[in-house]
Parts: C-alpha cells; sequence; structure tokens
C-alpha cells in the first residue's frame, strides 16, 4: 500500500478502504507516514470530505493508536456526554449527579479548557482536594461507587488523533466535518461507554456558526456512533450569549451547585442541563419518553437525591463535599470591578465569546498548554440577552486577583430601545 | 506572515498576494516553511486553482530562487521552444538548425528524459564528443557563434521549483495547471529567452489527456508568458501514436538529419517541425506572417543551410560533425528483432506509451534518475497510425544489445479491417 495512492484516490474524488485508512493512520501515528503526505490527504479530505463508512474507519483507526477504557464490568447501559465547547457551559457538571442518582451509570471524560472556552476538568479542580485524573481503575471504582466518574482523558488515549490534530492545526485543515467526527468520535468510543448524548453548539459564540454547519456535524457524528452500533443522540443548542451567570472555575461550580439545589429552575443553563439529563436517561434505559425522562430529573432535584449524589462523588474522588455548602472553602478572588450599561435598553446581543477571552485574559482560562490558572477568577453576568437594562446598571462584575486583562472590544454588548423576543436555546434534535 | 493564514486564504477559495507566493516559495526553498504546509497549500491549489497573476507570482518566485542565465549581450529576440513531452519527439533537433540559419538566435534549454519519454538532451549525447553540459560563457559563446545553443540546465537553475516538484510527486499534487505552467515558465523564463513557441502535446501518450486539458495548460502558459511580456505562442498536437519513425537517441539523431537533408518531408514529424521553426521566425522577426516564415523553412532545407548550420553548431560544441554525414560513427546496436504484424488491415492505434516503456526497458531511457543510458539502441516503426497492413509484415524492428525488455503489452497495436482517416497533427493553436 502506498500514501500516493491514498491521496491520488481522495483528491480525484474517490472513496478510501477500511484497510488504506488504518495504513495512513497507524502510519501517521508511528511516524511511518511523513506529515507531508498526511498533509496533503487532510487537504484532501477538507476538500472532497468523507463518506460514513470513511469517517468510521478514520474514527475507529485513531480510537485502536492508543489505550482503550474497558467498563464492561459495570453493569447497565453507560452513558456520556459530550459538548462542542461554549462560554459558561457547567452542563456537565449538573447532569452527572442527576443522572447517577436516576441510577444510570454516567461516565465521562473531559477536557481543559483552551482559548476562550473553558473545560470541565478546570471547574472540578476549584473543588478542594477533588481528583480529576483518574487512572482506569480509579474511573471504575468512582463509576461503581457512585454511579458517576469524571475524569481527564486518562493513559495514552488517541494518540493518532493528537498527531493529526498538530498538523491539521498548522495546516488549516482544522475545519473538516469528517476531521472533526472522527477527532471527537474517537475519544468518546475510546472511552467505553455504550450511549452517548451531544451537544453540538451552534452560533457566534460556537465552533459551527451556522445552524447548516451544526446539523452536518451532528448528522456526521450521530451516523458514525450508530454505524459502531452505539445509542446517540444529538441537540443543536443555540451559543451565542455566555451560558448561565458565571463564567470561571469556582464560580460555576457554585452555580451548578445551586441549580441542583433548586434555584434558577427557570433559566436556559437549568432547561439544557435538565433535558441533556433526561435525554441521557432514556438512552440508559430509565425512561420511555421525555416525559418521564423529565420527571425522573425534576424528582431527583426536588429530593435532594441528586446533591446528595454530587456530595458522595466528590467525597469518594478525595474531594471535600463540605466546600458544596460552604462556598468560602472554593478558591476567591480579592477584587471585584463592576461593568456598567453605558445605554438604557433591552440587551440584543452580548458576546460569549469576548467574554471567554476575558476570563482566560483574567487568569481564569489557557492561552496556551501549560499556563497555570487562577481557579477563583472569574465574571458575573448581572443581564443576559432580551434583558432590559438602565444606564448605570450593572451588567458584569469581574472578580478578579490583580489581573484584569484587556479592555473588552467595543461590539461585547448591543443595547438597542426595542425589546427582543427570548430565542430558543434547542435549535434542533438529530 | 504566516503559513497558516496562507493556506487558510486558498483553502477557503481565496486569492494570495505576489508577497505571501514570494514569502512560501523563498521559504520552501530554504527550508523555513516545513514541508506539511507546502504540502497542505500544494494540495488546496490543486482544489481552488491560481489566478493569471498568483501564477506568475508563483513563476517569478521560483526564477529567482536561482541561477539566472542573462543572454542580454547577445543582439536579436532569442527564441526558445518548449515541448510537454512525447515519444519519439526529435523536433528541437530539427528546428534549432532550421531558425538558427535564418537569423535568429535559437536558445534552448532541454531535459534528459526520465520514464516512457526521451530527452533532447540524451538525444544529443548521441553525437560523439558533443558537449551537452555548458557554462553560461559556452552557451553564450555557441548562440553568438553558431546562431544555435542547447544544453543541459546549467548551474542552480529554480531550486525552489526542484523542491516543490518532489514535494508534489509524493504527495500526488502534480496535476495542477498553475502548479505545472509555473514549474515550466519558472525554468523558461530563468533561460533568459525572450520567445518561447510552446508545443503541448494531448492524446493518450501525454500528460495531458484531453483536449479540454491541454488547452487549459496551454493558455496558462501563455497568459502568464504575455503577463511577464514575453512574446509567446503554443500549438496543441495529437500524442497517440508515436512521433516520426524512431525511438532511440542515437536513431532519432539519424531521424533528425534526414528531416533535414530533405527527406520524409511529407510526414507528421516533419510538418510539425517547419512548423514550430516558423513560428519561432514569427516570434524572433524574420517573418510577418506564416507563409513568409514557411517560405524560408523551405528554403533553409532545399539550400542546405540548415543543415550546414548543424554541422557548424556541432563542431562549435566539442562534436564529430561528420557523424552527421556518416552515421556509422554514432553508438549502434548489434542485435535486431522484427515485431510483426498478426493480422491484415488498418493500424487504427499504436500506443506510444507502450512503446517509449519497451526503449526504457531496451536500455535507452532512464527508469530512475542515475540509470546510464544505451544511446544506441531503438525501435525503428516502419508502419504508423493510419497505414495498410498485412499479416506478417513488420511493424516494429527492436535494434537493442542484448537487453529486449518485457514483451508489450497486448493492447500496444489495434489493426482493423476498416480504413482510417488520417487525423490531423495540430489540433488547436492559442
Amino acid at each position: 500500500m502506498r500514501m500516493y495512492d491514498l491521496i491520488y484516490t481522495k483528491k480525484t474524488g474517490g472513496k478510501l478502504s477500511p484497510e488504506q485508512i488504518a495504513f495512513w493512520v497507524e502510519g501517521a501515528a508511528r511516524g511511518t507516514v511523513p506529515d507531508e503526505q498526511s498533509a496533503a490527504l487532510l487537504m484532501a479530505i477538507c476538500w472532497h470530505g468523507m463518506d460514513v463508512e470513511e469517517t468510521l474507519a478514520l474514527t475507529l483507526g485513531m480510537r485502536d493508536s492508543g489505550d482503550k477504557v474497558n467498563l464492561s464490568s459495570i453493569p447497565g447501559v453507560k452513558v456520556d456526554k459530550h459538548s462542542t465547547g461554549g462560554v459558561g457551559d457547567k452542563t456537565t457538571l449538573i447532569l452527572g449527579p442527576i443522572v447517577a442518582s436516576c441510577g444510570i451509570p454516567c461516565a465521562m471524560f473531559s477536557g481543559r479548557g483552551l482559548g476562550h472556552t473553558g473545560g470541565t476538568v478546570d471547574k472540578y479542580a476549584a473543588i478542594p482536594g477533588l481528583k480529576v485524573e483518574l487512572t482506569q481503575d480509579e474511573f471504575r471504582r468512582s463509576l461503581r461507587d457512585t454511579g458517576f466518574a469524571n475524569s481527564a482523558q486518562t493513559g495514552d488515549i488517541t494518540p493518532a488523533d493528537r498527531k493529526l490534530y498538530s498538523l491539521r492545526d498548522v495546516t488549516a485543515t482544522v475545519e473538516s466535518i469528517p476531521l472533526i467526527t472522527a477527532s471527537i468520535m474517537s475519544k468518546k468510543l475510546a472511552g467505553g461507554s455504550d450511549a452517548l448524548v451531544l451537544d453540538v453548539k451552534c452560533g457566534g459564540g460556537a465552533f459551527m456558526k451556522t445552524l447548516d454547519d451544526a446539523r452536518t456535524l451532528a448528522k456526521s457524528m450521530v451516523a458514525v456512533g450508530q454505524a459502531h452500533g452505539m445509542k446517540i443522540k444529538a441537540l443543536i443548542t443555540r451559543m451565542e450569549e455566555p451560558l448561565g451567570r458565571a463564567i470561571g472555575n469556582a464560580m460555576e461550580v457554585i452555580e451548578s451547585v445551586e441549580i441542583l439545589k433548586g434555584m434558577h429552575a427557570d433559566s436556559d443553563l437549568a432547561r439544557m442541563s435538565f433535558r441533556l439529563a433526561a435525554e441521557m436517561l432514556i438512552l440508559g434505559g430509565a425512561a420511555k419518553d421525555l416525559a418521564t425522562a423529565e420527571a425522573l430529573v425534576a424528582d431527583s432535584i426536588a429530593s435532594g437525591r441528586a446533591m446528595e449524589t454530587y456530595r458522595t462523588w466528590v467525597a469518594a474522588n478525595g474531594g471535600n463535599p463540605k466546600a458544596l455548602d460552604d462556598f468560602s472553602l472554593l478558591p476567591g478572588s480579592a477584587h471585584s470591578v463592576d461593568i456598567l450599561s453605558e445605554a438604557s435598553g433591552y440587551i440584543h446581543a452580548l458576546d460569549s465569546r469576548s467574554l471567554g477571552i476575558k476570563a482566560m485574559e483574567m487568569g481564569g482560562g489557557r492561552s496556551s498548554k501549560d499556563d497555570i490558572l487562577d481557579l477563583g477568577i472569574g465574571i458575573e453576568v448581572h443581564a443576559n440577552v432580551g434583558d432590559k437594562v438602565e444606564k448605570g446598571m450593572k451588567i458584569l462584575t469581574l472578580h478578579h486577583n490583580g489581573k484584569t486583562g484587556n479592555p473588552l472590544p467595543a461590539d461585547w454588548i448591543d443595547i438597542r430601545p426595542t425589546p427582543l423576543p427570548k430565542a430558543p436555546w434547542l435549535l434542533e434534535t438529530i
């Protein structure tokens, strides 16, 4: 088999066989396929795409390039969730305890943040003592004992994806539906779950800017998951303004606890978290339909079972569960600055990307992989899109420890005299 | 400037600035741009193409990456010819002496053969003593003293093209009109001529299989030449069967001499050589129109001036001019094998590619860059497309020195009972 033939086939719009794709992925990971040939093939894939069979072969090739998590010793349908990344998105912190408290094993591998979007691992790291990097044994023990496990990716997961991603990063080939699909799905399949709910973000604050693009990506991931026999469902959700009232690691833990204690129940964040949890319960077999699943979710909150699971899980993984009830035990900040409205009217836009970058500049996010985070800082969002504000009203409070970053760009907020009808958070389900 | 931005721009269908292209080409040649980024950009160029301005910038960047030949000390319009490569194509050997004998300086840099097509440099190397690799001074002296100069490329010509070509070769990005254009035109511009006639081959034996492709390439090269202020004309010629009666280096020298002595005057080879020479005379300013130019060509043959120039040129460059009149002084072969017709009828196809590969296998061509050639061997073509043959008649004679290569493929010849109207050798002029 020659890489030249693979590149030529894809360049001229042909289809690669599973054997050819496995040859490439193995060779790229081992270094026997030169980077220039991989780069040319990646661009040819951006050009002509890949069908489901090819994308599945790429996904499996990347999955099989490294360690795989074996959850077969845990009974039941293990469910996972993946989000394509948003600002203020702490849904994992909310739905994990809910799903586990309803008897469905919730097994999630999460990422660290990079750039303007945060990472679940960083948020959990704000809970004192909580271990966020588990071995496979620790992961299975947490899942067995508490119904929930969450860890930064463990061992040498999908090294071929890491290799190809670093090439894509310098060759402008990141934006390709099959390549994004295989990158996400290979990690999810390596994580060992049986079912997956996808939250595909769409809008100005997301990687997928248009509904068409988001739909294409969601369909591609669902098709690959199904072709592999996985139970899978995708929600396409709107990502323009930040999700919820807090951006910043400890502050997002607090918000997750508030919601699990029944607060902010009519917020988009609560609705989205509850819906994702309900979808996971359906895939896991705890409920036949959405109404039943949503009733289970509501009961887990109202009964306090979700919070109890949260505390048990934190304790089982070395963390201090008291921090979930006494927020003074979480990292904090010494200073705060209010950002006031410069006009009266209705907020038509609040750019989540600008706020994500601001939080990063304040020390709460990474501009490069090795940055050390200040988990206590964050941005409190007092008013969001659709809200009526008066000139001089607080829109944001920046909670910082000395670093305040660059001024927000001029267009971070758009206030107009006319009311704005509330846009739905859920755009489509696949 | 970042390579990422260039790749992204081209990937998304945008246009690169001359400065961006110069940055890339310089970086690729110097090694400061990594191969994977060049490979990705090359594939993106295959995808979205390049306009004339971009192609010219790439051409000039490659030209300026190495040595350039300065012919400004030679008076007159220096004319060159380029062929995209065919089997049995010895037109350069014929038209060089004609053009020079008509007073137009004919300055040509030629290549060595690789694969199934031969190279002019190898053909000339069959003339005993003839120097085929000249310094710039020797090249200018030959041009000044005899009106003609031909050499393998001298010095470090277009190293950026060499570097990018070696990348294209392994990344399936050779087939791209702007990349082919820039590769050819950069070498031609570095060669220092003021005018250029292009022979773009089209058909089963050529790189461009369809008239559409050949026309696109011809137009692209003409546009780039004109944008640079060069006088330029392209002929699209048919390349299915081998051109002329001989394939093999010394045998092609003999055929070129025969035509310059007035033989085979109604063959496609003679017509094509005379027409190319006439076009060069027009560009060089020796004639206003085709009829006048063709009359000059005819007179140079009939008067013996073309042959006299051939002899003078050979002598001036260290060769033995007697070999042009006594062919026993040229390399020869010890054995011959006739290939007979297996049917009676009319030849509908004679696959030039198969015959080119056969000649290569007999030792007359290179399968890899460092092969040493047997300049004496060759294939005599007794009957060509359109000819009527009887079963048992000689079609080919293989003249060899022990190596006969693999048997010809079953489809090397197609004989049918029906006559075939003669196809024109000239398909189009641009």
